[in-house]
């Protein structure tokens, strides 16, 4: 039996995989091709070029490696860094642990600054690092833009200001992957060294594509970096950007038509406009959460996610039930709470491309599992306090006014 | 610019087409094949019998046109009647009006049995006319199953018991477009003549299929007809039955194997419960329209339509502004009020592959656009008397438990 | 088990239906629409336009019919003529054939000119006809401007020329299923007064559209037409385009947006460069019959088809034999040989989005049965009189140049 | 404009990314999915199960990498062996220099066997080389079974023996890109230790999986690998397979769906079938490039390539010409010579989803080709020979007798 097989549309609201649009479905239903032929090339270089507009960069060079997210760490990582380099990095959750591990499996000397789940990076404590560091020990600084597991973002322009503040030398590299195409990201003006995304997040692509931007900076780092790699190296990349047929081994074609549409989606809405329609489901979901009486995992205003809510449960509730009540009886996939969240939070993704009416389906599925488990809720609170936050600030859809 | 490309999903909540599931458009998916092959008549031999099927008939004959619903009334009537023939046929609302169109253009004999607008067939009528036909004047009677503009479900097997009281030998012909796989059908057991349906509708297919299915007392009609028709004949694909080649002229490759899907789909879940499902769509729609304070345009319980609901809007509300705004601001495709209803209802329908988040996505949206145009509605209460009503009666999904 | 999982692609020849582009087939691939919707209105208007240039019309009426070429020839007929009117009828082979016993079905007074099979149509007998109708008791005449069956090419123009010449004021009604889009048509230059053809011919497209294209003689003619009809009447359709919204009944979506997409395809090629690769594709085909010593059905090269050649087997064959094999060992689709034909021809249809490389494996396979089957065959001389006339003409790819 | 607008189907004949079947197509066009629900792990758990038999093994471990087959080399060397281990490589063409040298940039010691290209590796150098390893100091041998630029397959049986003959432990990492599922390859039989393929070669599927399956010797070395890695970390995914939910990262949803669907028609052709089908489809091949007056790049009969011939061009014609005309005047794509064999050979890929007719239409189209640049053919000769072998080898359809 297709698990798959059941009445209508399966309400996709992990925070990745998310839902592809139809326009990206069509554009990658098509036969494999020569990717030595003419066409490719042509097609690549104005992908690179209109891929340096998601991560705002006019000097950032991008890799796009058919790989997933962990593979685009690696990639930042190894082309920036050799091992036993110092680097500071910030944890606040299971995405940025699990980029630590990688960082330290990959023999870098690891200053980890921890936060309680739920909190933001700890910029004090990097300040009073970098103060103490004159000695310029620290190669880089690793941060999560947005860690997924608990709907924390983090405010990036404040460690580029730490560091400027410090003349420190360190690179910055940044997780992007659940923040890219759709939390406001501003490489050049925030002065990001290595950025990264996963084409399965805010981009709404299948997974496949690992998309890595480096500054003027990184490129030069890669030149040296004594980390051992060949699949993720920046410089067979350059050196077929150079000859013009810039891919060192084969790409997937169907997922290069797929970054066209999806790019071509994103350009026509509008970055700015796709930035604030995802302030407005981030809002309209937080504003649904309160009126249940229950609280975000995340614990400041200034952290809040606009990209994943992650909802803490009562005691007396099994977050995982509610997944899993979610998946067998609504055809609604939520996000489970991972690790130390595990059991105490479920998680609402509400990025990439997603509209204010499928968001409100999904939090009137939420309102009904509340129910179904015991939870004492009244229905219809939370999908009236994101609708009348919504329609008052939904705009009129372009193409139709 | 592409009117398609807005952020996220089209809610398409007309009462048809409908949503088509991934799996049939995965089906569709294909080149054209010779249909002169063996593949096409084994394929479409399993086709028939299982057409058979969702019209609970086993004495049936199914033909699988080219054509859309319009089409399929042409073939009912011009197989089954000559020109000249007295029928009896009811108007309710603006599909029967133009099956009655249709029927008088074809140079039948009309006898219309009006109703109000929201009223169902007028079966008293139907009896006076029947107990006065002692000649047996009458050779056939016309009713639409579910008035799609209305919203209005008759009940068939009546029609049936009038007959068989007055001992009435005219044929019964259905039009089930908006009510055949979403609402219980019983050819066999009602004693219909010749059933049809439209391939958009609740079978979840593109356009382009009027299925019709006659009886054995329709197909001894078609032997005798007298009006003119060669593209609707059915006796060209009787004859093309016989020879095991089924098709008199070419058919769509891709919406066989789409038909195939989607009955597939049907079975899996099972004809009962996809009723059950539909009963259950049907009745949070009408919780929520009570809640808002609206009325139905249905004008009984007895006739309310588990497939579309036709809701009607206060003297100062213009309904087709709704649907304007539904598809300009919230990517909602509702459904216009038609003809005498123009202005007057809007329609939501809930017929087809669809479930109760989708709906409950649907209703959130209604509420907000009823805002948005000066209906004095508490966000959140359809909603809520939908969800609360579809809450204890969702049943698990079968593959998943 | 599928029939259509076998290793590689099915080389599909028959004469319809027709490999679909895969651009067609993604422009497809969608759910459905509210045809109400703005969205669609604006693309029919366009498509409408569109489709007149397949035509060669800038008076013609287009109506996009969803329907089959059966249903095209019902509209053409059923429009334009009254029952009892004279009409005269060519009959060369199996569709014309077929359309003349829906003329008489449809109760037209069919006054049919016979001719061989193999034969075009007879012009002369044409010419008696008219010269002794001085009374214009002839109405119409019908023609098939390509017969799929024998493959024949009849010469509109000269049909034109003679009622010119008798000044004879019939109608001309053309079915151009298998050579719009293929070969040159030209409805106002030629003073066709009905053309016609199907989506899944020339078009590249799934069967389920019935193109038909009226002059504004023929438009006037459907004022008075006393043929019954309702489904295929232009006058709902001309109601329509006169308020803007098209559709009289639902269309299909999908087939709307593949047409834009086969026109886009078309017209990027260029019609004239479609027509000069279909007289390619033809001319090469025939070469290779002459090579492996087997005669065309067709008898004159005045009649040549460019969209399908017939080829004649010697008696100790039978041509079904011949389609059989190529589809149990070599996934090749030709077509059969009908009624008069049957077990003496086989087909190859060359029409629609093909090029040169298919029809060499093509050809190259229909050696390989030849052989199977007993016909003493040199290997490779038919490819090789294909491909030395080929070689010479063939264009290179405007867009790869 | 759009290089892939061509009439007719792009003839696509590189040797990898290669032809997709349309049921696989139709299986991968689908939204995304939560991959942490129960269906992508009860999906997994069959695949990795049908994925060791198209290696040939029971007691192997397969991985399916989200990368291409670089990175399935590097997955492969990383696990098995640490830095500073002494491997003997063989270099026998472009793809073995590639795996050579990442071999050597992640600091192995490569002792690199050279043949000239076009033969096979050497192996009275690899006996010498294991002769005088009394110590065994070489850790592993790594050979390509199948070279994809020159054509050249290895016995890779004769490794094993020549291991076994000297009770050599170190172990064998087999690059099988362009063998496995095309070629027979059988990893248990033979004492393969790692073995890897890419999805986009026989597989038929786009570029996007590195399959990696290891022996439990291999598995074993993996425990003590001193190579840093983590994406590729086969131990992470051993973790995750042991708690049943498969993936330690986000893997394709399309592409396992995809593969999936590849699998099934392997499995219903039958892998020895398909072996045998590629077994004719090289023969023909090489029976056209003799009938031209041409060589085949592989030296020996005993090295020829049942998936790839590289056909090389006298020394007065640019074979990137050959493959420039292909593409822009016939639409089909060849394979370039590449590196020491650039503008001497080009190369026709017959591997994957491919039939006699396709290759046929291939092959007729070189011979066009070759008469465009002045090479003096006789038209015919090539596809003459390949058709006698062919039709009398190509077995029936067995889903259609």
């Amino acid at each position: 039996m297709d698990y798959m097989n059941a009445p209508g549309r399966n309400h996709l609201f992990v925070p990745g995989p998310v839902n592809i649009p139809e326009s990206v479905l069509r554009a990658m239903n098509r036969n494999n091709e020569d990717y030595r032929s003419p066409a490719i090339p042509a097609m690549t270089k104005i992908l690179l070029e209109d891929v340096k507009k998601i991560f705002k960069t006019t000097t950032g060079t991008p890799f796009i490696f058919p790989t997933t997210g962990t593979g685009a760490w690696e990639s930042a990582l190894t082309n920036t860094l050799s091992p036993g380099d110092r680097i500071v990095s910030f944890s606040i959750g299971q995405f940025s642990l699990l980029w630590i591990d990688q960082q330290k499996r990959l023999k870098f000397d690891v200053d980890v600054i921890e936060s309680e789940w739920g909190y933001g990076a700890d910029l004090d404590a990097l300040a009073s690092k970098l103060a103490a560091d004159t000695a310029h020990t620290i190669k880089a600084i690793c941060i999560v833009h947005n860690e997924t597991a608990t709907g924390v973002t983090n405010n990036l322009n404040s460690v580029r200001k730490l560091l400027d503040h410090y003349m420190h030398p360190a690179l910055i590299l940044v997780d992007g992957v659940s923040s890219i195409c759709a939390l406001d990201f501003r490489m050049d003006e925030w002065g990001i060294d290595v950025a990264l995304t996963g084409s399965q997040k805010a981009l709404s692509l299948p997974t496949g594509l690992g998309i890595v931007c480096a500054s003027p900076k990184a490129i030069e780092a890669a030149k040296t970096s004594k980390s051992l790699r060949v699949f993720f190296d920046w410089n067979d990349y350059l050196k077929f950007y150079k000859i013009g047929t810039y891919w060192p081994y084969t790409p997937s074609i169907q997922l290069l038509y797929g970054l066209r549409a999806a790019l071509d989606l994103l350009f026509e809405e509008g970055l700015e406009n796709v930035f604030a329609r995802h302030r407005r489901l981030g809002k309209a979901t937080r504003l649904a959460v309160e009126a249940w009486g229950l609280k975000n995992c995340t614990q400041k205003e200034e952290w809040v996610s606009d990209t994943v809510t992650a909802v803490m449960v009562p005691a007396y509730i099994d977050s995982a039930e509610v997944v899993r009540r979610a998946w067998q009886r609504y055809n609604l996939s939520l996000g489970l709470g991972l690790n130390k969240v595990a059991g105490k939070v479920f998680r609402i993704g509400h990025l990439g491309n997603l509209n204010d009416l499928q968001l409100l389906g999904c939090l009137s599925g939420v309102e009904m599992i509340l129910k179904d488990i015991g939870y004492p809720i009244k229905f219809g609170t939370g999908v009236a306090a994101a609708a009348s936050y919504l329609q008052n600030t939904i705009p009129m859809i372009p193409s139709r006014i």
